[in-house]
């Protein structure tokens, strides 16, 4: 066929952790891959019981077509939360209700990008905010990053090189896929920079009230005086996905284009879901309920690293996040974790290869584990049969490392 | 502040439709602003079982993530009811559910257009397809277009000399703004001009069962031997709008970049929103539905025609759609919908002016009225309301225009 597609179409690709999701939907597959949350923690009977008030209260309001800026109720809440939670002061106008955090990133290409601007993100990055954005062409510059976040002294040096920078995207806590959490220093470290610079910076908060231990640090949003951070929430990890309800919050001159950019895309979010989700958080607990989660996704993350301490062979290290769905794995250099994937699948238990997670790629020796959506007995079968795959790996390559060593020498 | 937004951001505004429902919200406003479908058609109670029924037996999965795609058992029913409604032969696998046919439109530009490629459409065409398509800086060519749809010869010659065009976006039954239904012979033109130049159309279908008279024709896709035609459908106009259930239908090859796009844009279309309507689908009857919203818009458009020719001066044409929720009115020349619009507005009536729904702008003598919305006494009274304005205006006209005239001869 001779059709011709925009050029952004030779960019986009299928997301691998949806693809590996394909493959690994088989029932005797331990799958570490997606991002699922556990499904004994949504609310269903609640739900049923809100739906049938809603409609029956208000279905004809529920069923129309209503505002791109959402549901005024639930705006509200989602302010107020955030103001509790949070340590913000965001207003219900500053919030808009989109069709999961997802939509967010991709308005905030749509928003700021023009082909070639650049992205500043995190090294490694969500890789949904990677094919999100990529779709409008920006180059994404990977700012050197630790265990505490950003390295402030990079993030200068590099907007002092790249003057098309555009935003900076940043997960601060419990981050997809390391499970790192930003220090204070730098988060204000940022926010300062950002102020300096003008530039926006996009925090993306999918998993700060999924927390296990520790006290919450103020989100970047809580320290920015200028206007200049739009927050990215979701209610897909505190109470269930398959609503996709998620919001941008930020000030109002960024927001207007935010209303504009989802009035092209698709009108607005559901009417009916909007309702549902509202009316849940006046008739119910939510808190309650994000106890509930973090109990048991304490449990299951607790199981995964006593099973990991005991099954990775020496030179493997991982992340003990504090909260959030994932932790990271590195293996040692000389394992591709793609290769590694593969043999995985034989033998019934998948996870995403970490190189997937960064934009100009490398890192291929390592990977990201999610931990949330299975039993802790799964966990420990899932983690022995990855650690003994690995050790073969491992055998393997000493075994005909030297060979490569002369091949490389010669 | 110094942030810098992406150039398309220039270009893309806030739909006028949306702005002006805003200020016509006070209930002493008759507004034939909207394109509202009448809430006494929705199936209010019957959700409310079939959510109870789902989050009873599937709730686990109805709250959970799921495939990009859509929920199998939806996509089935789409792909039977298109080939039973409208003669085509698609089957599931070549249905993606979306967010609202909005976001098939949104897609559409993502997947298609560079900046500087040309959108072949109606003249006039809908706004929200102007407002989706803007974003990706396309430029707009209207072919000529008379009551039975586009003219093939003038869509050739356009075609002969547009090297960039990309795709033709036509609504071929009850048209948004004008009412109008495109002739079998011109289907037939418009998809042999396709396959010719091998050039996609993208068929938006939101209203072709709210047919109140006639013959249903067969759709521009139901031709199509070579899978150029993306087929855009809804379920906001014959089930309700408020859960933002609508669909692309296409061939494999086109239909798997709309499923990438949308994997970015919001990686799903809501699980239990699916389930709701396919569950909706399978224990009650769609079509009793669709027969009782047909039969009530029918009264309405017949009420709304007699009020116009009973209130509307000479020089005032306007269309009689057999279908839809639209019809058309051309006002004399020189009288501007959008300053008619503000006197209106003052005198609690209201309307969308002609001019937004032509991307180049001109023909500002026109108007759209929905006739969906209300029933046929507040149509009549808002009519009455219109007829005296526009008599008004025009008298005012006449006792100036010899003046503007000598102005311009001079």
């Amino acid at each position: 066929m001779a059709v011709r597609f925009a050029q952004r179409m030779n960019e986009v690709k299928a997301s691998e952790i949806r693809e590996i999701l394909k493959l690994t939907q088989r029932p005797e597959v331990i799958s570490f891959a997606g991002g699922l949350p556990a499904p004994e923690t949504f609310p269903a009977e609640e739900l049923a019981a809100v739906t049938a008030r809603v409609l029956a209260e208000s279905g004809a309001h529920a069923l129309q077509y209503s505002t791109t800026e959402g549901y005024p109720p639930l705006r509200r809440w989602i302010a107020g939360h955030m103001n509790d939670t949070l340590g913000t002061t965001v207003t219900a106008d500053d919030v808009l209700i989109t069709s999961g955090s997802q939509q967010g990133l991709d308005l905030t290409g749509k928003i700021f990008l023009d082909e070639g601007d650049v992205v500043l993100c995190e090294s490694p990055t969500y890789l949904g905010a990677i094919n999100a954005l990529r779709a409008y062409r920006p180059r994404f510059v990977e700012v050197p990053t630790d265990d505490d976040g950003m390295i402030p002294e990079a993030l200068e040096t590099i907007l002092d090189r790249e003057p098309r920078a555009k935003v900076v995207y940043v997960i601060r806590d419990f981050q997809n896929p390391t499970g790192r959490t930003w220090s204070l220093p730098r988060r204000h470290a940022l926010i300062e920079t950002a102020r300096r610079r003008q530039i926006p910076v996009v925090e993306d908060c999918p998993y700060a009230e999924v927390r296990f231990e520790g006290v919450p640090l103020p989100a970047v949003k809580a320290l920015d005086k200028d206007g200049l951070v739009v927050f990215l929430g979701t209610f897909s990890k505190i109470f269930c996905p398959g609503m996709r309800i998620g919001w941008v919050a930020a000030a109002r001159p960024l927001l207007e284009k935010y209303v504009l950019g989802k009035q092209g895309a698709d009108l607005q979010t559901a009417t009916l879901a909007q309702m549902q989700v509202a009316r849940y958080l006046k008739d119910y607990d939510l808190g309650a309920n994000i106890k509930r989660a973090c109990a048991i996704y304490g449990t299951r993350r607790a199981a995964m690293i006593r099973a990991l301490e005991r099954e990775m062979p020496d030179g493997v290290r991982f992340t003990r996040p504090a909260g959030g769905l994932f932790l990271w794995v590195e293996l040692p250099a000389d394992v591709d974790a793609r290769e590694l994937l593969l043999a995985c699948i034989e033998r019934n238990v998948a996870f995403v290869p970490g190189g997937s997670f960064f934009p100009n790629r490398g890192h291929e020796n390592t990977m990201r584990l999610n931990f949330s959506n299975m039993p802790p007995d799964r966990i420990d079968e899932g983690v022995r049969r990855l650690g003994a795959v690995l050790r073969e790996f491992l055998a393997r390559s000493q075994a005909v490392a030297p060979l490569e060593h002369e091949a490389v020498a010669g």
